[in-house]
């Protein structure tokens, strides 16, 4: 009887997140510009709301009792997520969380000035207070300064710790930067100079059907444009958002299939139970690897183009004509030094993640003060990306992240392309010739393995153990450096003439 | 002190009614087609919670402190509408609200079939039980069965009863039958065929530009697409709506000039104080009052069209080449016998408020039998409009609103029409002149106007008070008569030739 009482409840506290999920979309897709205020005061009123009645002591009773019983997995799924959310929820006081956000607020909107005035000292007081705030967060559950980073990694990725990611990603760092030294070094260079002028209505309409080709179910989901692509919403009513540059439409076109990859997550969880462990999302990283891996190891590959690429020139004549079809592809894997990280490229994009998680780890332990963030910045960017930011606005000011209290949270970008490259390669273990399906435009027997081996799971597995059922390997960053170095060598490899 | 909590309080409700609000906007602009449960169960879990909120008995005691305290007119408006609220809220039990929810759904549904196979008697069992959950709503006041009728109107006009509607639309009736008559005998007849293939992407930048000039402030709001239109938000964020149809371009534009008007009143309503009666609209009819000004008396006349008509000229160069001024003036201000409430001209209009008042009252009297309504429609629309509905689709079942409960509310419509006639000579009598600011796309005095007499009053009066205090006259139907016939007899009076 618990058990169903938990859940009922459950979903009603789903129902109303899922609400206050939609003033958050809004705001970012429709809110006039002066509504701002009005939103605030909405979502806040709202939030606090939720919150008062999720820690009410009827939960934690049921809890209790649930916990007494020999419960069957699913079921046990369920009361331990339930319980996660009920102790953060009764454990953070709602004054810290109302202080919390107010100061997000003010930290966000003064990283906005500093970005725009490459000022990081106006910027270092809040950012100081953001990390204060992240270890006053940690000593709720009686966890020390020292623990506190590892605390919001959990948040992510529910059992995941800075010491495996940390061993994880020198093993990647390892192998990424000789790569990008020898792709780089090649005397083949990409070309983007053709990506002038495509028309918006025009990349919509193509960009459309590729999102409902992959499997994203229109009846129960759409797509808007918002200043920062992202996807919100559930598997019931799943919103994607992607934006358009008539001079950037690769841009556009990988947004939308990284949210659609996003999407199709939401939308394979079990419907029935949205709302508990059964019908959530396994964490950060495992939504990333769905992202990443329609995005890249699909949207990027040679029989993705196959299928897609006439379909390209049928909507884009002229400023196709007289490009070849290797010189397309070549401009879709394009490979650069880039400062900015959401500029960079797949290869690259790696060592940004490892340049964050380094810097993020000497934060949190004391070992690095902030007035020192700047240099140790842009001397760890020179190391690794071989590129030394110009100013902080391109180097340390360049993301939002931290001034949004948002640590341990750029791991789980490069954990998701670990894990991507390692559902792809199990993917075509088991079904060979999976991607001469893409070459028809047909991609149903990707989407149902992953369906089966993720979507469906719920949160029963972490990220390493999910890594584990659903590849049968420990993860690990061999399949990324596998897959990285099967596509891009051969591509920067200069042909004899 | 007690003031000062019943605000914020009431205030904390607004931001939360406003977000369920906003779900109900998304519903009709957005909502993908199978989300339809979800959103459901989050409109239903929000509305479930801010009804408890509502109810807490605090707000019983600070109401009861205030109600014997000596307070300042403008505090005593606030106390009173949070009194209606907080009562309404206590009396009616969470139970009943939860059934007629659910009853109106199915009712609702019912009525879509039954209008789709033009088959009342499918839908009578389901009428029958809207008006005895209307009976038992008004029982939770104490209110016996003939008392219940005016109950439902006063819910939606405060003060109003059915005896002064009565006396009121028997006067407008004796008035505009005979004007439709001769109006229609007219040998004077519009022509409505320049009305084909008006491109959508262009009526949409015409209307838009048409609504920012009359006034509407698009930093705190925006219009989208709804199929039936409809105006929600407030003044922080007021959302409007309209349609396209190639071939009925009148209908997206009047539809959005009615809602601007309704959009207006709401950015009207003094912002420091929403979710308080004093930044709260008057009721229906005052709201209709300002739609119907805006959509008919400014909208229709001749020196609106002054200023728009080259320009709609230039929009649709090649559908109204050939078609004089007089031809397109006399097209937007077409009259004629229509069977149908929502596709009649603003003439005639009254005369389907008026039949379907009339059945109200001799439902809820219980002179009526609900299996003799179809007959009694279609005797009392013959005598009445001049015009007998071939079926009950055309008939009895046309409109939506008896399926969701909303009895009551139709004679707001005429009361409006009423008091926007009297509004507008009231302020043609302050500003001499007014009109022939239209002709130059100015629009601002009756704005400024309607600001001061109308917007900023919030809920100080009630519709008979308000008509009183901003047009010096009691509310009648004298000011719609004399508007009607000024505007309509010369537009019909054949020119010598």
């Amino acid at each position: 009887m618990s058990y169903q009482k938990l859940v009922c409840e459950l979903k009603r506290f789903h129902h109303l997140n899922s609400a206050l999920d939609l003033l958050g979309w809004d705001e970012q897709v429709n809110l006039p510009q002066k509504s701002a205020e009005s939103r605030a005061a909405q979502s806040a009123a709202l939030a606090d709301l939720i919150h008062r009645e999720s820690i009410h002591p009827q939960i934690g009773s049921w809890l209790n009792a649930l916990e007494q019983d020999s419960l069957p997995p699913a079921q046990r799924c369920v009361v331990t997520e339930a319980r996660r959310d009920y102790d953060r929820a009764v454990n953070i006081p709602s004054e810290f969380v109302a202080r919390r956000a107010k100061q997000q607020s003010q930290a966000y909107h003064a990283w906005v000035d500093a970005r725009n005035n490459d000022d990081f000292v106006a910027f270092a007081p809040f950012l100081k207070q953001q990390i204060e705030l992240a270890r006053e967060e940690a000593a709720f559950f009686d966890l020390n300064d020292l623990q506190a980073y590892d605390y919001h990694i959990d948040k992510n990725d529910p059992g995941m710790t800075a010491t495996v990611i940390g061993n994880l990603f020198d093993a990647l760092k390892d192998e990424v930067v000789p790569l990008v030294k020898q792709i780089l070094d090649s005397t083949v260079k990409p070309d983007l100079s053709m990506f002038k002028g495509f028309s918006i209505t025009k990349q919509e309409t193509f960009l459309n059907r590729v999102i409902q080709t992959l499997g994203f179910d229109f009846d129960r989901g759409r797509i808007d444009v918002a200043v920062h692509p992202f996807c919100s919403g559930n598997g019931a009513d799943t919103r994607l958002t992607t934006r358009y540059f008539a001079d950037n439409p690769l841009d556009s076109l990988f947004s939308a299939i990284h949210e659609t990859g996003h999407g199709l997550y939401e939308q394979g969880l079990p419907l029935e139970h949205l709302g508990t462990g059964l019908g959530t999302a396994a964490g950060m990283s495992v939504h990333e690897s769905q992202s990443r891996l329609w995005e890249n190891q699909v949207g990027r590959s040679r029989s993705f183009w196959d299928y897609w690429e006439p379909l390209y020139r049928e909507a884009f004549p002229d400023q196709l004509s007289g490009v070849t079809s290797e010189q397309l592809y070549l401009a879709i894997n394009a490979v650069s030094r880039n400062p900015i990280r959401v500029d960079s490229d797949e290869v690259t994009y790696n060592l940004h993640i490892i340049l964050r998680f380094e810097l993020e780890m000497r934060l949190f332990s004391g070992e690095l003060n902030i007035e020192d963030l700047p240099v140790a910045w842009n001397d760890t960017a020179e190391k690794i990306l071989g590129v030394r930011p110009v100013n902080d606005s391109e180097g340390v000011l360049q993301d939002v992240h931290w001034a949004t209290g948002a640590f341990g949270y750029f791991p789980s970008y490069s954990l998701g392309n670990m894990l991507a490259a390692q559902l792809w390669y199990a993917a075509l273990d088991e079904m060979p010739g999976m991607e001469s399906d893409f070459s028809t435009g047909d991609f149903t027997r990707l989407l149902n393995w992953l369906r089966e081996k993720v979507h469906h799971q719920g949160r029963r597995y972490g990220l390493m153990e999910l890594a584990k059922e659903a590849t049968g390997h420990e993860l690990s960053c061999d399949a990324l450096i596998r897959y990285l170095k099967e596509r891009y060598l051969p591509l920067y490899q200069p042909q004899a003439s």
